[in-house]
Protein backbone atom coordinates (compact mmCIF):
# COMPACT_ATOMS: atom_id res chain seq x y z
CA UNK A 1 0.00 0.00 0.00
CA UNK A 2 1.30 3.31 -0.98
CA UNK A 3 0.26 5.77 1.31
CA UNK A 4 0.67 9.57 0.33
CA UNK A 5 0.55 12.32 1.89
CA UNK A 6 -2.22 14.96 0.49
CA UNK A 7 -2.76 16.70 3.90
CA UNK A 8 -0.10 18.26 4.20
CA UNK A 9 -0.68 21.00 1.08
CA UNK A 10 -4.94 21.00 1.35
CA UNK A 11 -5.11 17.65 -0.79
CA UNK A 12 -2.48 18.52 -3.08
CA UNK A 13 0.86 17.22 -3.48
CA UNK A 14 3.91 18.52 -6.18
CA UNK A 15 4.69 16.20 -8.74
CA UNK A 16 8.02 16.84 -11.02
CA UNK A 17 8.25 15.99 -14.20
CA UNK A 18 11.50 14.95 -15.52
CA UNK A 19 12.37 13.67 -18.81
CA UNK A 20 13.37 10.17 -18.87
CA UNK A 21 15.98 9.90 -21.35
CA UNK A 22 17.52 13.47 -20.83
CA UNK A 23 17.01 13.86 -17.41
CA UNK A 24 15.38 17.15 -17.74
CA UNK A 25 13.18 18.86 -15.93
CA UNK A 26 10.09 19.50 -17.78
CA UNK A 27 7.76 20.57 -15.11
CA UNK A 28 6.11 20.55 -12.37
CA UNK A 29 2.36 20.22 -11.73
CA UNK A 30 -0.06 19.59 -8.43
CA UNK A 31 -2.14 16.35 -8.13
CA UNK A 32 -5.08 15.74 -5.98
CA UNK A 33 -5.73 11.94 -4.61
CA UNK A 34 -8.22 11.80 -8.35
CA UNK A 35 -5.30 12.87 -10.38
CA UNK A 36 -2.73 10.11 -8.80
CA UNK A 37 -4.63 7.30 -9.27
CA UNK A 38 -6.03 8.82 -12.67
CA UNK A 39 -2.07 8.80 -13.46
CA UNK A 40 -1.76 5.26 -11.96
CA UNK A 41 -4.27 3.92 -13.54
CA UNK A 42 -3.82 5.31 -17.06
CA UNK A 43 -0.07 5.73 -17.22
CA UNK A 44 -0.22 9.15 -18.47
CA UNK A 45 0.18 12.01 -15.83
CA UNK A 46 -2.68 13.99 -14.80
CA UNK A 47 -2.94 16.75 -12.81
CA UNK A 48 -5.21 19.19 -10.68
CA UNK A 49 -5.14 22.41 -12.42
CA UNK A 50 -5.14 25.26 -9.85
CA UNK A 51 -6.40 27.87 -11.85
CA UNK A 52 -9.42 25.84 -13.87
CA UNK A 53 -9.92 24.10 -10.31
CA UNK A 54 -10.37 20.63 -12.27
CA UNK A 55 -9.02 17.78 -13.25
CA UNK A 56 -6.56 18.03 -16.37
CA UNK A 57 -4.65 15.06 -18.31
CA UNK A 58 -2.02 16.55 -19.41
CA UNK A 59 -2.24 16.56 -23.53
CA UNK A 60 -5.70 16.22 -23.66
CA UNK A 61 -6.04 19.34 -25.75
CA UNK A 62 -2.40 19.23 -27.79
CA UNK A 63 -2.06 15.48 -28.28
CA UNK A 64 0.86 15.83 -26.39
CA UNK A 65 0.34 13.42 -23.42
CA UNK A 66 3.44 12.34 -20.86
CA UNK A 67 3.65 8.80 -20.93
CA UNK A 68 4.75 7.71 -17.51
CA UNK A 69 7.81 5.77 -17.34
CA UNK A 70 8.89 5.51 -13.57
CA UNK A 71 7.47 7.13 -10.18
CA UNK A 72 9.42 7.40 -7.32
CA UNK A 73 8.30 9.00 -3.81
CA UNK A 74 10.19 11.05 -1.53
CA UNK A 75 10.99 10.39 2.01
CA UNK A 76 8.29 12.40 3.31
CA UNK A 77 5.54 10.45 1.46
CA UNK A 78 4.36 14.60 -0.02
CA UNK A 79 5.88 14.95 -3.27
CA UNK A 80 6.36 12.47 -6.43
CA UNK A 81 8.93 12.54 -9.14
CA UNK A 82 7.45 11.22 -12.43
CA UNK A 83 10.02 10.30 -15.27
CA UNK A 84 8.06 10.33 -18.58
CA UNK A 85 8.06 9.64 -22.21
CA UNK A 86 7.24 13.50 -23.60
CA UNK A 87 4.48 13.20 -26.98
CA UNK A 88 5.60 15.87 -29.24
CA UNK A 89 8.83 16.98 -27.33
CA UNK A 90 7.30 19.78 -25.82
CA UNK A 91 5.98 20.27 -21.97
CA UNK A 92 5.23 23.81 -22.52
CA UNK A 93 2.39 25.05 -22.83
CA UNK A 94 4.30 27.78 -24.63
CA UNK A 95 5.73 25.62 -26.86
CA UNK A 96 9.34 25.08 -25.36
CA UNK A 97 10.80 21.76 -24.15
CA UNK A 98 10.56 22.83 -20.57
CA UNK A 99 8.51 25.36 -18.20
CA UNK A 100 11.85 26.07 -17.09
CA UNK A 101 13.37 27.60 -20.26
CA UNK A 102 14.70 30.67 -18.39
CA UNK A 103 17.76 31.25 -16.65
CA UNK A 104 19.10 33.87 -14.09
CA UNK A 105 22.53 35.77 -15.27
CA UNK A 106 24.13 38.16 -13.29
CA UNK A 107 19.98 39.03 -11.83
CA UNK A 108 18.25 39.10 -15.26
CA UNK A 109 16.20 36.31 -16.92
CA UNK A 110 17.47 34.85 -20.15
CA UNK A 111 15.76 32.48 -22.37
CA UNK A 112 17.91 29.45 -23.37
CA UNK A 113 16.63 27.51 -27.07
CA UNK A 114 13.66 27.91 -28.82
CA UNK A 115 9.90 26.68 -29.12
CA UNK A 116 9.12 23.34 -30.63
CA UNK A 117 5.87 24.40 -31.53
CA UNK A 118 3.79 27.72 -31.68
CA UNK A 119 1.05 27.56 -29.31
CA UNK A 120 -0.91 29.43 -31.38
CA UNK A 121 -1.45 26.19 -33.70
CA UNK A 122 -1.70 23.86 -31.44
CA UNK A 123 -4.46 25.43 -28.78
CA UNK A 124 -6.47 26.67 -31.42
CA UNK A 125 -8.52 29.20 -29.38
CA UNK B 1 13.80 42.61 -11.97
CA UNK B 2 12.99 38.79 -11.68
CA UNK B 3 9.76 38.95 -10.47
CA UNK B 4 8.29 35.63 -8.38
CA UNK B 5 4.87 34.82 -8.14
CA UNK B 6 4.66 34.15 -4.05
CA UNK B 7 1.03 34.60 -3.77
CA UNK B 8 -0.31 31.85 -5.73
CA UNK B 9 0.84 29.52 -2.89
CA UNK B 10 0.07 31.59 0.05
CA UNK B 11 3.31 33.32 0.26
CA UNK B 12 5.45 29.96 -1.19
CA UNK B 13 7.05 28.73 -4.28
CA UNK B 14 8.40 24.84 -4.75
CA UNK B 15 11.92 25.08 -5.53
CA UNK B 16 13.05 21.59 -7.19
CA UNK B 17 16.52 20.80 -6.74
CA UNK B 18 18.69 19.06 -9.20
CA UNK B 19 22.40 17.69 -9.03
CA UNK B 20 24.50 20.24 -11.03
CA UNK B 21 26.58 16.87 -12.64
CA UNK B 22 24.09 13.91 -13.30
CA UNK B 23 20.73 15.74 -13.54
CA UNK B 24 19.31 14.05 -10.56
CA UNK B 25 16.49 15.34 -8.45
CA UNK B 26 17.79 15.49 -5.22
CA UNK B 27 14.62 17.05 -3.17
CA UNK B 28 11.80 19.68 -3.37
CA UNK B 29 11.68 22.23 -0.90
CA UNK B 30 8.97 25.24 -0.10
CA UNK B 31 10.69 28.91 -0.21
CA UNK B 32 9.09 32.09 1.02
CA UNK B 33 10.30 35.41 -0.41
CA UNK B 34 12.94 35.98 2.54
CA UNK B 35 14.33 32.24 1.44
CA UNK B 36 14.47 32.91 -2.07
CA UNK B 37 16.43 36.15 -1.61
CA UNK B 38 19.04 34.54 1.01
CA UNK B 39 19.48 32.20 -1.56
CA UNK B 40 20.09 34.51 -4.03
CA UNK B 41 22.49 36.07 -1.83
CA UNK B 42 24.80 33.73 -0.28
CA UNK B 43 24.31 31.09 -3.33
CA UNK B 44 23.17 28.39 -0.68
CA UNK B 45 20.06 27.22 -1.12
CA UNK B 46 17.68 28.25 1.90
CA UNK B 47 13.77 26.99 2.41
CA UNK B 48 11.29 27.70 4.31
CA UNK B 49 10.36 24.75 6.76
CA UNK B 50 6.99 24.13 6.92
CA UNK B 51 6.97 22.03 9.94
CA UNK B 52 9.12 23.66 11.69
CA UNK B 53 7.91 27.45 10.20
CA UNK B 54 11.26 29.11 10.49
CA UNK B 55 13.87 29.92 7.49
CA UNK B 56 15.95 26.54 6.78
CA UNK B 57 19.09 27.02 5.41
CA UNK B 58 19.95 23.53 3.86
CA UNK B 59 23.20 21.76 5.58
CA UNK B 60 22.96 24.36 8.35
CA UNK B 61 22.96 21.66 10.99
CA UNK B 62 24.90 18.46 9.33
CA UNK B 63 27.34 20.73 7.41
CA UNK B 64 25.28 19.19 3.78
CA UNK B 65 24.91 22.95 2.51
CA UNK B 66 23.98 22.97 -1.23
CA UNK B 67 25.94 25.13 -3.62
CA UNK B 68 23.56 26.68 -6.02
CA UNK B 69 24.88 26.78 -9.77
CA UNK B 70 22.09 27.68 -11.47
CA UNK B 71 18.22 29.02 -11.37
CA UNK B 72 15.65 28.33 -13.88
CA UNK B 73 12.40 29.95 -13.14
CA UNK B 74 9.56 28.23 -14.93
CA UNK B 75 6.83 30.01 -17.49
CA UNK B 76 4.08 31.01 -14.97
CA UNK B 77 7.03 32.62 -12.54
CA UNK B 78 5.80 30.36 -9.33
CA UNK B 79 8.30 27.47 -9.74
CA UNK B 80 12.07 27.66 -9.44
CA UNK B 81 14.77 24.98 -10.17
CA UNK B 82 17.82 24.91 -8.60
CA UNK B 83 20.95 22.79 -10.07
CA UNK B 84 23.42 22.56 -7.23
CA UNK B 85 26.72 21.05 -6.02
CA UNK B 86 25.88 18.56 -2.63
CA UNK B 87 28.29 19.36 0.04
CA UNK B 88 28.75 15.75 1.63
CA UNK B 89 27.24 13.72 -1.32
CA UNK B 90 23.69 13.20 0.12
CA UNK B 91 20.59 15.82 0.26
CA UNK B 92 18.24 13.93 1.95
CA UNK B 93 17.96 13.79 6.10
CA UNK B 94 17.77 9.80 6.18
CA UNK B 95 21.25 9.41 4.22
CA UNK B 96 20.23 9.04 1.21
CA UNK B 97 21.82 11.18 -1.82
CA UNK B 98 18.17 11.72 -3.28
CA UNK B 99 15.11 12.12 -1.21
CA UNK B 100 13.33 10.27 -4.24
CA UNK B 101 14.78 6.67 -3.26
CA UNK B 102 11.54 4.45 -3.42
CA UNK B 103 10.32 3.81 -6.61
CA UNK B 104 6.93 2.14 -7.36
CA UNK B 105 7.44 -1.20 -8.64
CA UNK B 106 4.16 -3.75 -9.23
CA UNK B 107 2.33 -1.46 -7.09
CA UNK B 108 4.55 -1.44 -4.08
CA UNK B 109 7.08 0.99 -3.20
CA UNK B 110 10.88 -0.50 -3.72
CA UNK B 111 14.04 1.28 -2.04
CA UNK B 112 16.69 1.61 -4.52
CA UNK B 113 20.56 2.28 -3.55
CA UNK B 114 21.89 3.18 0.11
CA UNK B 115 21.96 5.50 2.64
CA UNK B 116 25.61 7.44 2.54
CA UNK B 117 25.82 8.63 5.71
CA UNK B 118 23.92 7.47 9.18
CA UNK B 119 21.65 10.02 10.43
CA UNK B 120 22.20 9.32 14.19
CA UNK B 121 25.78 10.33 13.32
CA UNK B 122 25.17 13.85 11.06
CA UNK B 123 22.24 14.85 13.22
CA UNK B 124 23.55 14.03 16.86
CA UNK B 125 20.67 14.82 18.76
Amino acid sequence: MIDIDFDKMGGLIPAIIQDNDTGEVLMLGFMNKEAWENTLATGKATFFSRTRNKLWIKGETSGNVQLVKEIRIDCDNDTVLLKIDQVGGAACHTGFKSCFYRIIESGELKTIGHPIFDPKEVYKK
